[in-house]
């Protein structure tokens, strides 16, 4: 039995506690300043509001101010805050887990760019955290599914495999899989890439029911095509192409395609609206950040860096164009041509 | 403009007398006694009853007794019966193409069981029309939509490249777009292979249909395990990787997931039906031939032969047992565990 801090209360941090309570664990939950609303509800044993489901009886909670109450013995800290929470949340752990060999565990999504740089979530909590004991965990995970125990495959991704081996023991359950990869880069590149991918997925789909019709050729061709330039661009950013193929990569596309935020997004440009509209509709809609917008740019540069040429990412750059510079959305099949 | 001679007026050798009239080629279809009840409707001007459109009006319309004529100053043959008819077929036209550098396109899908042999499309064509010229083509690609037009992306596969690339330049369209590949025998195998992968994802969405949940998570693991196995078994017949990460393979899967006969078939199943039942609701909606299930056995002794290990298919021979040895339909979740 491990005792394991998870950090943030937000959907994926909550639902991770479902897992991790039925196997074995001794969990604890610690709510940001952002999560206090979150706190109100389920402090009274109410349902989490992000995911529909009372978390488990035996988790202890933990407020924004107690972060080292939290800490204390822990044998995982897992990070869930939000991508811009995880560096300042990763300075204010620094003391915590610096030199003493507690593996950080991320499950924050994104890249973002510090001083002009751009890191994956992984290096932040790196550098910003001070450890170098670090797990990626990607791939197919809505987790309003997985609080409510659906079957869920995801990979852990460490240079430390004899580390990601012993939180697979511990963490894993008969709903809640756990597959291990040495590619945390990889991982981390795919599935920020993957929002991109799934906007224009959702462009397809929107002009398809503003046309009445059903363009399932078009939406397998946008999926393979996404996936080629996925391989090609993981690779060329110090990944491997396998991991696109698997979990990581088609997985978490095709959930993401199917009905994330992104895909939304998506099918409101493709509906009609110009980027601005379909901005304020989400924001209307109250379904928060669209992380494939938000990323599209600090992709942009940091494949750019890694030398992937435009024509390598013809589909990348068909949702940039649109999403920046105003381009007509049939860029996205031109892109397939 | 080239002459082409579209044998077999189903569904797809339908459709594809659209994109082929529309790039200026001058199109001839032949029926065989199989269509005869579609002849009823086309030759009269009526829309074709498996596509919803009536076809261009300037192609040739044979019938069943004039194949010599069809073929005759034709540039190319385009085998589009069904895998059945492939066999006969072929025997019928050899004295017409043997010998006559007319390259045979071959859209018919699967493999077959000849005097205990195992043989894909393109094999029994060379072997029964005596000739070595052969493009297959594979891709996602649903008739109803290529001949509405809806932009379809699909592969020529074939080891006379130049070939390829001259049947290229003649069918393209604005809507219909074609890849070149060296690869017939990977896209050839993944285009048969899919059909079992697509009954497992509809196993899992009639579960899902069942409970009344989502299972998108699931579904993604699905979908991602489907892709590594069909690589390694496409490897490991002596095709390629790759033929399986593009259209060829994940674009076809998807496409076959969305909507196909197999998928529904596995839906029928994973909602409780036994496979008999299953199969019965088949027929009675009359939707036709459900190809996996039919393929899946001589699927099974053609892999082993070529040497695939039940470990490194799991979901294959869960999806098998299920069709064929009465395993719970549970079995697809515990193969990707």
């Amino acid at each position: 039995m491990a005792k394991v801090a998870v950090l943030g209360a937000g959907a994926m941090g909550s639902a991770l506690t479902v897992p991790l309570t039925d196997g074995g664990n001794k969990v604890r939950l610690w709510f940001t300043e952002y999560d206090l609303r979150i706190w109100e509800l389920v402090s009274r044993g109410k349902e989490h509001p992000r995911i529909g489901v009372k978390l488990p009886g035996n988790i202890e909670l933990y407020r924004p101010e107690e972060l080292a109450n939290v800490l204390d013995g822990a044998d995982y800290v897992i990070m869930a805050v939000s991508s811009r929470g995880v560096l300042p949340v990763s300075e204010r752990i620094r003391d915590l887990v610096e030199g003493r060999n507690i593996p950080v565990i991320i499950v924050s999504k994104g890249i973002e760019v510090i001083d002009d740089r751009v890191l994956t979530m992984t290096e932040i909590v790196k550098e910003y955290a001070g450890t170098d004991i670090t797990v990626y965990v990607s791939g197919p995970s809505l987790a309003v599914e997985l609080a409510r125990r659906k079957p869920t495959f995801v990979v852990y991704s460490s240079k430390h495999i004899d580390i990601a081996r012993r939180i697979k023991d511990d963490f894993e359950t008969d709903y809640y899989r756990i597959e291990i990869s040495d590619d945390t880069l990889g991982a981390e590149i795919a599935a920020a890439l993957k929002n991109i991918y799934a906007i224009a997925y959702g462009i397809v789909e929107g002009m398809s029911k503003r046309a009445n019709e059903i363009f399932n050729n078009l939406k397998a061709a946008i999926i393979a095509k996404a996936l080629k330039e996925m391989a090609g661009i993981v690779q060329a950013c110090g990944g491997k192409r396998e991991t696109v193929y698997g979990l990581s990569g088609i997985g978490d596309l095709y959930v993401t395609a199917m009905g994330g935020r992104n895909s939304m997004f998506g099918q409101l440009i493709g509906s009609g609206m110009s980027v601005q509209e379909a901005l304020k509709e989400m924001e209307r809609r109250g379904v928060g950040v669209v992380e494939g917008y938000r990323n599209a740019d600090t992709l942009a540069k940091y494949i750019a860096g890694k030398g992937v040429k435009k024509e390598e990412a013809r589909l990348f750059y068909a949702v940039y164009s649109i999403l920046y510079e105003n381009a007509p959305r049939e860029h996205v099949i031109e892109a397939l041509k």
